[in-house]
């Protein structure tokens, strides 16, 4: 039921025509109340695309009506002209529900520095209108795919309220955050302070956690809805649970879909100083390219391992370093460890533990390999 | 004529059967003199390979006498056993020509986490010996060989001196240091401080801005060596000039060379704030993988170079930012600019410009496009 499972929410999808496929590319997102409060979390890329500058102005208020999302165009690098595009569509949105536009945000996902083709936009968004309803949740998913090859969805039901939510990103899967556009919606009465808090945790240990290829997107947005509508108010720690349930959810599915993808890797770095260097050295993996084809080729290559948290700051003594791939300790001490011949390289989940032998703390990062596939996909994309 | 091209050395290549296609696999360099200046830079990685850790001793003296190289195993995270293979290695190299072990820098390359066969390196080494002439100096350069398809050398000449040199590398190549072994030799007369200058002179601006795959190796060594042996002894800035020259020859040859590579991408980073600011702009998109497979796929997809670009602390405001694909300036004002379809691609050189439009100074940064044939070879190269 995806954004539609909590109470007083409304969605749809539809075909605009942005995408020459014909597939459903505008998506809407309303709730209907009784509050409106609201969070997000936008991109840090310095390149922020004209929505996002938008939302990040009307997310200030702390409180949101809708969302309008189109894939087929990312209305990144577009100049003033780009952001009057995202003006108007914010405009149109509220016009047909009747709200103001600082009442509604825009989400935009696809090719960077090419112009929307508003006079189909438009028409669509106004026929999203007139199609919302209590069951849009899954067309709404569907509207907001690009190289995705499935929807991303997720319901948390909690004790007489719940988080529903959707997702797309199959590609610039990158910390701070994973390239995507993600709307979480529930019927919990939530204050804005709360419901941003709660949303910064559950990004912080989920989206920002997954690195598939290092990009970060100009697009990236999460937003948040809440409008009370369960009649529960729940305790912030209750509410940042569910959305961390939410958002983790709708991680994984992200890193099972990302381009090209053939492997979701998990590198968990424990015994770190600190969880920053644990990340650190996560992240140093998943960025490495020659790690990435090893594990691609089925390759139990350590010594890429070893070589990427290498070139990283963390806190640790190289001969204290032991790597373990899928229960193989591959490497001991900084050194030759079990054989490599016994690590099973062929399913698609690979686990790479690394002991840095330096403290108490941990953190995963989850990436994917790079393989074949990523680079085919990712040299036709624009062409 | 490589490193053999300065008066008073000798060199030769072998082949000791590490490498199981029965090509020439370890290299000995030697200077006779009459002089033993010399000067090194390594590797950044924490895990520094044996042969590293042993010859930042050796050089630590500023004299050397010779270096012996091996491809076909980099002695790279082999523990204490794999450090008694180098210093084994470097005391039966100097007894076979009537040094000490402290006078002989040892150099290794190939796959991390293995052993080396000592019975048939030490062997090599003898062979190598014997084999040492005047004229050895591109033997040499093709015993170091691992990927890559073509030796490379280079030869400066100076008034009444020169410098000659080698290297091998085609992956793990990135910053401080490209992956890589390389051999400078002059018959310049040197103190070894001014020979230590210019070579991290040298260096900075050559190897250390070719950035192919973001990887950094264990076992990168560049070792210079001065023997006065023309009688001649030009000034630190001369020094400094001939071996820049010297290696970045090199560097380009690397570039040229890379593991999988179709394209040779110079990214120049222009009216940056300081030199730093365009390096680190340069390097965010020489390591951005979308940027690099849309440049395989021949697609000037400029939004990825603002997208990389943006993720970095550069100074810029991101509206004054140009960009500019082979001669196309594509991107305007941080905006759409002259249309795309103008840029032509099809050829092995791209040369891509960022203005940032926030100061006076630039750097260039080297890299190669991500290829389906990087993404193949990586992936079969250990198994």
């Amino acid at each position: 039921m995806s954004v539609t499972a909590p109470q007083g929410f409304r969605a749809a999808g539809v075909a605009a025509g942005l995408k020459s496929t014909g597939a459903a590319d505008v998506a809407l997102v309303v709730n209907v109340g009784p509050r409106d409060d609201a969070a997000a979390v936008f991109t840090t890329n310095r390149f922020s695309a004209a929505p996002v500058q938008w939302s990040r102005q009307v997310l200030a208020t702390g409180r949101l009506r809708a969302v309008v999302l189109n894939s087929g165009g990312a209305n990144a690098c577009t100049g003033p002209e780009g952001f009057q595009d995202t003006h108007a569509t914010a405009e149109h949105t509220a016009e047909q529900l009747g709200l103001g536009a600082i009442d509604v945000a825009v989400a935009s996902t696809g090719l960077i520095g090419v112009r929307l083709p508003m006079d189909r936009l438009l028409p669509g968004v106004t026929d999203a209108a007139k199609a919302l309803s209590a069951e849009g949740g899954p067309d709404a998913a569907r509207a907001i795919m690009t190289t995705d090859s499935v929807p991303k969805t997720t319901v948390v039901e909690r004790d007489g309220w719940s988080v529903g939510g959707m997702a797309k990103g199959a590609g610039m899967l990158a910390p701070s955050l994973a390239t995507m556009l993600v709307v979480l919606t529930t019927d919990a009465a939530v204050d804005p302070a709360v419901l941003q808090e709660a949303l910064k945790a559950a990004t912080a240990v989920s989206f920002e956690r997954v690195d598939s290829d290092g990009c970060l997107s100009t697009n990236d947005t999460v937003v948040a809805m809440a409008n009370g509508a369960s009649g529960v108010g729940p305790g912030a720690e209750e509410v940042a649970e569910a959305l961390t349930a939410a958002a983790t959810d709708l991680a994984m599915q992200l890193l099972a879909d990302a381009e090209g993808s053939t492997k979701d890797i998990a590198i968990t770095v424990r015994n770190a100083a600190t969880v920053e260097d644990a990340l650190t050295a996560g992240r140093a993996c998943a960025r490495n390219n020659l790690l990435k084809t090893a594990l691609f080729g089925n390759d139990p290559n350590w010594g890429r391992v070893l070589a990427a948290i290498g070139t990283t700051d963390a806190a640790f003594e190289p001969d204290r370093v032991d790597v373990t791939i899928n229960g193989v300790t591959v490497c001991r001490g900084g050194a030759i460890g079990d054989p490599r011949e016994g690590v099973d390289l062929t399913g698609r989940a690979i686990t790479i533990d690394v002991d840095l032998g330096a403290g108490t703390e941990q953190a995963t990062i989850w990436t994917n390999d790079l393989s074949l596939a990523y680079v085919h996909e990712n040299s036709a994309y624009s062409t």
